[in-house]
């Protein structure tokens, strides 16, 4: 089905591939770092030396600073090879903003390992040509100038791997520089073919290179897509006539897939599904006793019925969930298990394997807690007693999903348990499939939240829910897409089942609107909790998650009839879904540019990627200007660096708002009026360039 | 002399240092990077893996990133090896602000390689106390708390390297928790000798630690001290009666050492003393003929008379040089001379080693050019012809005037030459003498000068003479300190032969205090041009250098006649080094904050240290306070984070201007007037703390 082609990946591309040649490299020389033309801070980067990442599809900046002395001109190649083995190259251009810092942008297609390093050399026909274009101009050295064109032009024309057209063109340019002839000589200096020639296959005098540096390339789905979490047990799940709640089940919940796909997600993410424990079972709004009916908190894990590796009864059989996997498939959506590793005190685990906890002086088994709180519905695993039994249980377990063809992991709190489990559990699994995602649910500390990016999770939560000031945004964003994104992807998650911030609380339909509309289209991942569109927005008083958490009990819920009653931000989702699959700028991470506004609640930024990169031959550009206030109407001036898409600053393109149909002429600066209550936001493509 | 003690190493300091114990180390897991508690971005760190450098007596804040999954405790510490194999261990705090980082402040002694590792560990005594203070408090778990801290008090008491005093403490806190009581819990959990005992030598569980890094301690001339740079021609030169000029020589030169000296300056820097080149020799300002009797640019290095290791017979012969340096020492001046790797026609290399040099097609050497501008009293060097042989003159020239007791070398445009060759000579110098000094005269793209800083130059002149207005100021020494530290260190030069600013030509006198006053408080190398003092500031038209230039002329100044008639900056910059002499916080690179005003031209900083770095067991502070416009009288108010120096916000304390010796009582938020006229800066010291 169409929908996929958002998934798909692109062709390897890069505006600036050239053909494949040697590296001229000087010996270096006995005792010194640096090569004959330094090659500093080569990125990607990621901080202790771990793998860099990218995922299939993505246009990956490369960049490397270089120079040399004096003024003679270098050129710098990058040198990637693909995980087959296959080399190409790909001439680099400074970035010309004073930092020596040269920049090719590649799509990487295919999945698996790469390697990348940085090539500098003297670029012998460059240091003359611009000198003696200068020289001619001024009718000086004329002679001299000839005599080094001609004999550098000559030993290129002599190149056994230049094309024959090439030599001859060459051979040519040369013979013209044989008398002195200052016309000449600025014709040849400045000659397009010429200089074309020498382009793609320079000739290289001293040259010096990095040392081979990795790249991991993950398919897809680890940096792209539209997540939707929901309980299975909701979805279905009836009131009987005593006001107990019969649960749903996955044969229920799978009838709620065509709805989810419908809107145009891409994953479907289940909270655990696994039997729940019943001694200190946790009651409606976290009281701490159940009434009879409740159904527990599905991150109590395991009962009588079993643990990690098991299916809560009331959901179904291994077979039923077997089914649902593949009725989420046939609707094109990747269905995502929760990976929260503890357990509940009816947990196998704890009579089979009582060294995995803590076990107290009094006999007991610690209940995890944050003193003097206690959480006496779980037990945490403590990983220094037996390591090698634990890691080879979580191993096993997540194995056993792979086995059901789940490939997609959310993973409660990584940061309660060692680093060193994460890399790995998460390098024995990839060992074993690459294409597993795992998705950190951390929202600590940015040191914490970093490093559990940098050892192997696909992808994490992020500081997304609470950043929605401007100023914020601008910091968030700008850090997510330039700072952090050679190993950090995060999904932004409007809600989770955890979170509901005050920004959502207070701020009416319009906040959920704006939070969609930013989350959509800054980040190529970002997900929904169920209930979104429903603007579910009553907190328990006090707390930053939802009144009557559907941790502790069942939602019942009717989507259509919402939708029907035009209460539903489902409509809104489905557009936003659409529009980032016809948009190619918008499944990419590291295309975003914060602009400028008068306004202090008016946000700015595009999405801009190049022709070679969008498979139409068409650039793709978005410009997304919102609103943040929820609660007001804000009219300001927008200011565009148009550059970034190829506009010079003063002239005029047509932009189309993707939600409503208008249609403006802009330029660099530009009028706007957004109302948080009717239109609180632009998602603008630009249309037509001059 | 007392003014000597600017110079002299502070011993080994850490106010945070602890018995020596081994580490505890979790045995890493294979194929895993991260150890069981993660320590990630260990700095001092360098760019490419150069080593990390420091000065004698500088206070280096060591910093790593720690953390660990959960609630439990962690301890870190740094493991210092000194150059004879020593090693001392100091316990880290975390700087609290969220960012997960640790940190201790050493002063390192010891010139040579350092090498430092951290350790981070489980902290079993902290982690129990903080949870048993709490339920002591609320009354739950008493049994089993006691319990846990009895047998963890019993082990720490029997661990054997603990002294006998410490043991028996221990043993009977272990005690006091055999049975079962809250009060006693929440006593031996709060007990202020236990914990001491215990912050000491703690109880280490699970831990991990890096690899050991290499830091290179450099004599304290690498990084303190105030220069002064003269022509040594010009110093005694005297009107002929046909209005020539006789030179100066070394002996007369030598009469001006006692004044540069009484000033306080630490280095005298002598520009190029080799015979220069006649063919195509400068004239003044920069003409292309001389006149007869004009002296040529000592760059232009190189006649019959010798190259770099030779001496301009007009200036004397070798004894009379060496009589120069033993008559520096004597005032407590060292010598630095000029490396300009360069040659005038008249070379001897250039008949001797032709191949150091690129011969054109015609058969003549290629003069040093920016086309179409063409340097012809200047060969440039070659590097790539023969690099051996260049490599080992160059080092025979360096080691030539280390022979003559010269160990700093200021170096000519080092961009200009290989980097690795930079590399290269500095390693070879320092491994026959370590105490030898390159400053790099590099005002060049910022990627470069870092390098150069990076591979091996112990000092670069950076671009203090462009940073002038506050906000510049603000963020180029908060760069210098705290961004580049660790391998790169500013000589603040106020102005050089070369440079003479904008803001030195039209701000006036106050322009040429307020600078002065900055460099010599900011950063602990500064130096200044001969010239400074005379308010020397018109430019030949267009230019960003002094009119009727020394480097083509000689210049003749009565520098008492000046001073007597009060128009000389001698007394200033006199009471500049006084004030640098007697405080140690000025003499660190590190230790500078930047505080703010309400004024765009007002900027202030604070140089804070520590009383257990001061040498006389009392903190040394000073808040500089400078009015950056030289045109004008601001008032406004400055806002102090004054717990930098130990005082709470809101606290009074006595502050005395070292200018003018006024005194104020000072709290966080200050009235100043600053009338760039009169006073445009103030230098405060906090003279009394609360």
């Amino acid at each position: 089905m169409a929908a996929r082609t958002a998934l798909e990946p692109a062709a390897l591309r890069s505006p600036a591939r050239i053909p494949l040649r040697p590296a001229a490299e000087t010996p270096p020389r006995h005792g010194v770092r640096v090569g004959r033309i330094p090659l500093f801070e080569p990125t990607p980067h990621v901080p202790q030396g771990y793998s860099a990442k990218a995922f299939a599809g993505e246009v990956v900046p490369f960049r490397v600073v270089s120079f040399r002395e004096g003024h003679d001109r270098i050129g710098v190649h990058l040198r990637l090879t693909d995980p087959a083995g296959n080399d190409t190259l790909h001439r680099m251009a400074p970035l010309g903003d004073g930092t020596d810092r040269w920049q090719v942008e590649v799509a990487l297609d295919a999945t698996g390992t790469w390697t990348y390093r940085y090539e500098a050399y003297a670029d012998e026909f460059a240091t003359w040509a611009s000198s003696a274009a200068v020289k001619a101009e001024a009718g000086v050295d004329i002679a001299v100038m000839c005599a080094l064109g001609a004999e550098l032009l000559a030993a290129a024309a002599a190149e056994k791997d230049r094309p024959a057209p090439e030599r001859t063109l060459l051979k040519a340019a040369a013979k013209r520089l044989k008398k002195p002839d200052a016309v000449q000589l600025g014709a040849v200096a400045t000659d397009a073919a010429v200089t074309a020639a020498l382009h793609d296959r320079p000739v290289q005098g001293v040259g010096s290179r990095t040392a081979a540096l990795s790249l991991t390339v993950e398919r897809a789905t680890a940096g792209v897509g539209a997540w939707y979490e929901f309980f299975p047990r909701s979805e279905g799940a009836a009131q009987r006539k005593d006001g107990t709640v019969k649960s749903g089940t996955f044969r229920t919940a799978a009838k709620r897939l065509p709805g989810v796909a419908g809107m145009g997600f891409d994953v479907i993410y289940l909270v655990p599904v696994h039997p729940i424990g019943s001694t200190n079972r946790k009651g409606r709004n976290n009281t701490l006793t159940a009434e009879p009916g409740d159904p527990g908190s599905p991150y109590a894990i395991g009962a009588a019925e079993g643990g990690h590796d098991a299916i809560h009864p009331d959901l179904g059989t291994e077979k039923d969930f077997l089914a649902f996997v593949r009725a989420a498939q046939k609707e094109g959506l990747e269905v995502a298990l929760d990976l929260a590793l503890q357990a509940s005190p009816d947990h196998p685990w704890v009579t089979e394997h009582p060294e995995w906890f803590t076990t107290l002086p009094d006999g007991t088994i610690a209940y995890a807690e944050n003193p003097p709180k206690k959480y006496q519905d779980i037990y945490p695993l403590n990983f220094d007693n037996d390591p090698d039994g634990i890691y080879a249980e979580m191993l096993r377990v997540v194995m056993h999903w792979v086995g059901f063809g789940v490939r997609i992991f959310r993973v409660d709190n990584p940061h309660t348990k060692p680093l060193q489990f994460w890399e790995w559990l998460i390098a024995e699994v990839n060992a074993q499939d690459p294409g597993v995602i795992f998705l950190a649910e951390a929202f600590t500390r940015p040191a914490v939240m970093r490093a559990l990016a940098a050892v192997g999770f696909q992808q994490s939560y992020s500081y997304f829910t609470w950043r929605n000031t401007k100023a914020e945004l601008e910091e968030f964003l700008t850090t997510i897409a330039h700072e952090t994104s050679d190993y950090m992807r995060p999904n932004l998650f409007v809600n989770t089942h955890d979170i509901l911030t005050e920004y959502l609380q207070f701020g009416g339909r319009a906040a959920y609107r704006i939070r969609a509309c930013i989350a959509a289209t800054a980040a190529p991942v970002y997900g929904v909790y169920a209930g979104y569109e429903l603007v579910e927005n009553v907190a328990r008083p006090g707390s930053e998650e939802n009144i009557d958490n559907e941790k502790y009990e069942y939602k019942l819920r009717d989507w259509d009839a919402a939708e029907e009653r035009g209460e539903s931000l489902a409509p809104l989702l489905r557009r936003l879904n659409e529009i980032r699959r016809a948009h190619p700028a918008l499944r990419q991470l590291r295309n975003l540019s914060v602009h400028w506004s008068d306004d202090d609640a008016v946000l700015v930024y595009s999405k801009h990627l190049d022709a070679a990169f969008t498979g139409t031959g068409r650039p793709d550009t978005l410009i997304i200007v919102a609103n943040v206030d929820p609660h007001s109407v804000r009219e300001t001036t927008v200011h565009l660096d148009t550059r970034i898409w190829g506009v010079e600053p003063g002239d005029e393109f047509l932009v189309e708002d993707l939600l409503t149909g208008a249609e403006w002429t802009w330029r660099d600066h530009n009028y706007v009026r957004l109302d948080a209550f009717a239109e609180p936001v632009h998602i603008l493509r630009v249309k037509e360039r001059p």
